[in-house]
């Protein structure tokens, strides 16, 4: 059961003019499940991304580099499910080449305008012959009005699709951003996220779609973290269709460009906490908050310290308010010079720690409230400097071990 | 069910000559279990140890800290399970001299001279009264032959008393070294663990008794891994009661002294492998053995991004050989120019991964036989130095989650 995760309106997914989406069940690994998914782009569309930096990354990642940064214009993306092809090695990257040529076969296009992506099992061999088997039934049946479709497609071990939509006016036009995600473990993005692609029919110059996209998904996916691994084949793409010319957006330093970046952000920002709120066993959604630190590395290490703590999630899976637990994991984050001293935590309203020891008025009962909640803010203060950082994730429970115990048999 | 941890058999603890120890029942936290340790040295005894490089590390800890400074002689240790006293600010210093000034009218000794040892629930008040009235029963029962209840007496979520004791000939005189730990949650001791104590009845100085407890404490202690959490409490001290004086010991270039350190980290290992052995909800016992780095920290880097990956702890639970999790691992740890067309990774026998992709020659069967095993050796040559490391951690099982979510209630 994701927390507070309501499943898309289908009447709240607006198409993105010039982005046809096509999904077909191919049995990757499991029959009878959307498994494979062909997003088409008119000529005009540009497409930017961030991917994994996950040394093991997985052959279709280094293609799809490959790909983008050959400047072909990319016209075509792949993705499948089941399998991952990352461990793969030298036979990995011929197969998701093959994946490639199959779609620009059936097209009428180059593989190298194709973007391939993969996600599943790692260290197994790409069944190549059921996916370009099943590319036809998918291209048949690319639709503008597919994002519904296109979310279960993408789906692994997320219990609901991920999909957000938002129409936005911006210099006197309308543009819409579209935006697709799934998780549900092997989620600690580094610069991506397991699978995120965004449309927007709005026309931006590559170089500034780029900009937008790290943008974006540092103040997104680079945010969130389920049980801290960092998968072999994060991808977040974005994709501008070009359909509607907006003035201002071919300069980043405009009012239309910050206002359109905004309006990403919180798409992507949207679609990165649906996958904490779907992460794999969450029961809560738990957003970690550091302020007063000398910069964004130290809240991050802080913040991360905690979201990652097995001791901190089960506690928060348990209703438990054991807030040593979280302050030991302060004082383990790496900041030697820390004056424990001086550090403030409050658990929503309730303020739990006061200059590095529990605070005398607060009452157990008060921290009991909270815990019982579904949705939770860790607030720290660590009182030594002007930097501030948000961190989403969820809880740890019995769930999260039998899930991770089953999948794959 | 610790993972082939046998009962410390009492016949084989043998006792070191000027350490006596004694225990009570104080009700710190629950009713009828031994939680409170008072051990008593002689004066010729010297003691040197390593503390957690937590920041908001305990009030008995910096206590001990400057106790050890102040150079006076150690003349007695006292440990409470229970309560950590840390997170306790101000409140939790004056406790734990409390408790100090508590044990020295007792034996007729200076405060300075006791080091207090606190572990249990973070960010509550010590209950000094309890502990201090308790205090004439512990000391009432002070022995020689009291190693296997002091065990006993610093369990918490143990579900068996650690502790070994070995005989060893050093330049024609025998010495005793004998050790007692506990574990099991919270551990991922930074320069030393949750709680260990180790005595020898030989004679060294206290210059190089340091020397040893930081090169023994390096090799097994700082070696393993539960759930990654640095706790506030970790303590490992070496006690040298000095009753036998062996010649050579006092000079670290001797074959004696290197024959004696040999000893020492043997015993110090055999304590922290009880500790992952009997880690909560541990099934397995898992050896991680990174080589072919350029220096430790790679080694390390990559041993504990294995021995942390709730992914890569759950499938050991679930005895599936789900290993593409440790190639994901492996290239998320950090080492940026890692050339992963050169790694490979074998369970135990069976060759895994071979130049970075599946070895075409391993077979599923082979795997499974290993994950099966309760004791499980994964080595991965990255095959770029000469370095070498290895890490001791356990599986993740639903009973961690149950213990954890429970500990406390």
């Amino acid at each position: 059961m994701p927390v507070n995760l309501p499943l898309p309106d289908p009447t709240k997914l607006y198409p993105v003019a010039g982005v046809e989406l096509g999904f077909a069940e191919v049995g990757v690994r499991k029959a009878d499940r959307k498994d494979l998914l062909v997003i088409r782009l008119t000529e005009k569309a540009s497409v930017a991304g961030v991917f994994t930096q996950n040394r093991f990354c997985a052959a279709p990642v280094l293609l799809s580099k490959d790909h983008l940064a050959a400047g072909q214009g990319i016209r075509a993306l792949v993705i499948n499910t089941g399998n991952a092809n990352a461990g793969t090695g030298e036979k990995g990257l011929l197969d998701a080449r093959a994946v490639c040529e199959a779609v620009a076969a059936n097209l009428g296009i180059k593989a190298s305008q194709v973007l391939p992506f993969s996600t599943g099992v790692i260290l197994e061999p790409l069944p190549v012959d059921r996916i370009t088997a099943g590319l036809p039934a998918a291209i048949a049946n690319l639709k503008l009005d597919n994002w519904g479709n296109a979310a279960e497609a993408i789906m692994t071990t997320d219990t609901q699709p991920k999909a957000y939509s938002r129409k936005v006016d911006i210099a006197g036009k309308t543009i819409t951003i579209t935006g697709i995600s799934k998780g549900a473990g092997m989620i600690r993005p580094n610069m991506a996220t397991m699978l995120g692609y965004l449309a927007t029919d709005a026309a931006v110059p590559q170089a500034l779609l780029q900009q937008l996209v790290t943008h974006a998904a540092n103040r997104s996916f680079n945010r969130i973290t389920i049980d801290g691994d960092t998968s072999t084949n994060d991808s977040f793409m974005f994709i501008a269709s070009g359909e509607v010319s907006v003035p201002g957006l071919d300069d980043a330093s405009s009012a239309a460009f910050a206002e359109f970046r905004d309006a990403v952000t919180a798409v992507s920002i949207e679609l990165a906490q649906a996958i904490v709120r779907d992460g794999e066993g969450a029961t809560k959604f738990i957003s970690v908050n550091v302020l007063g630190g000398k910069n964004d590395a130290e809240c991050s290490a802080v913040a991360y310290a905690i979201a990652h703590s097995p001791l901190v999630k089960t506690a928060f899976f348990a209703c438990d308010p054991n807030l040593g637990r979280l302050l030991a994991a302060i004082g383990y984050a790496g900041i030697n010079d820390l004056d424990v001293s001086r550090v403030n935590m409050w658990l929503d309203d309730v303020w739990v720690a006061k200059n590095g020891g529990r605070n005398p008025d607060y009452q157990e009962e008060d921290g009991q409230r909270v815990m019982k909640q579904a949705e939770i803010t860790v607030k720290v203060d660590l009182a030594r400097g002007g930097a501030e950082t948000t961190v989403w994730t969820c809880d740890f429970s019995y769930d999260y071990v039998r899930i991770n115990a089953d999948y794959r048999s």
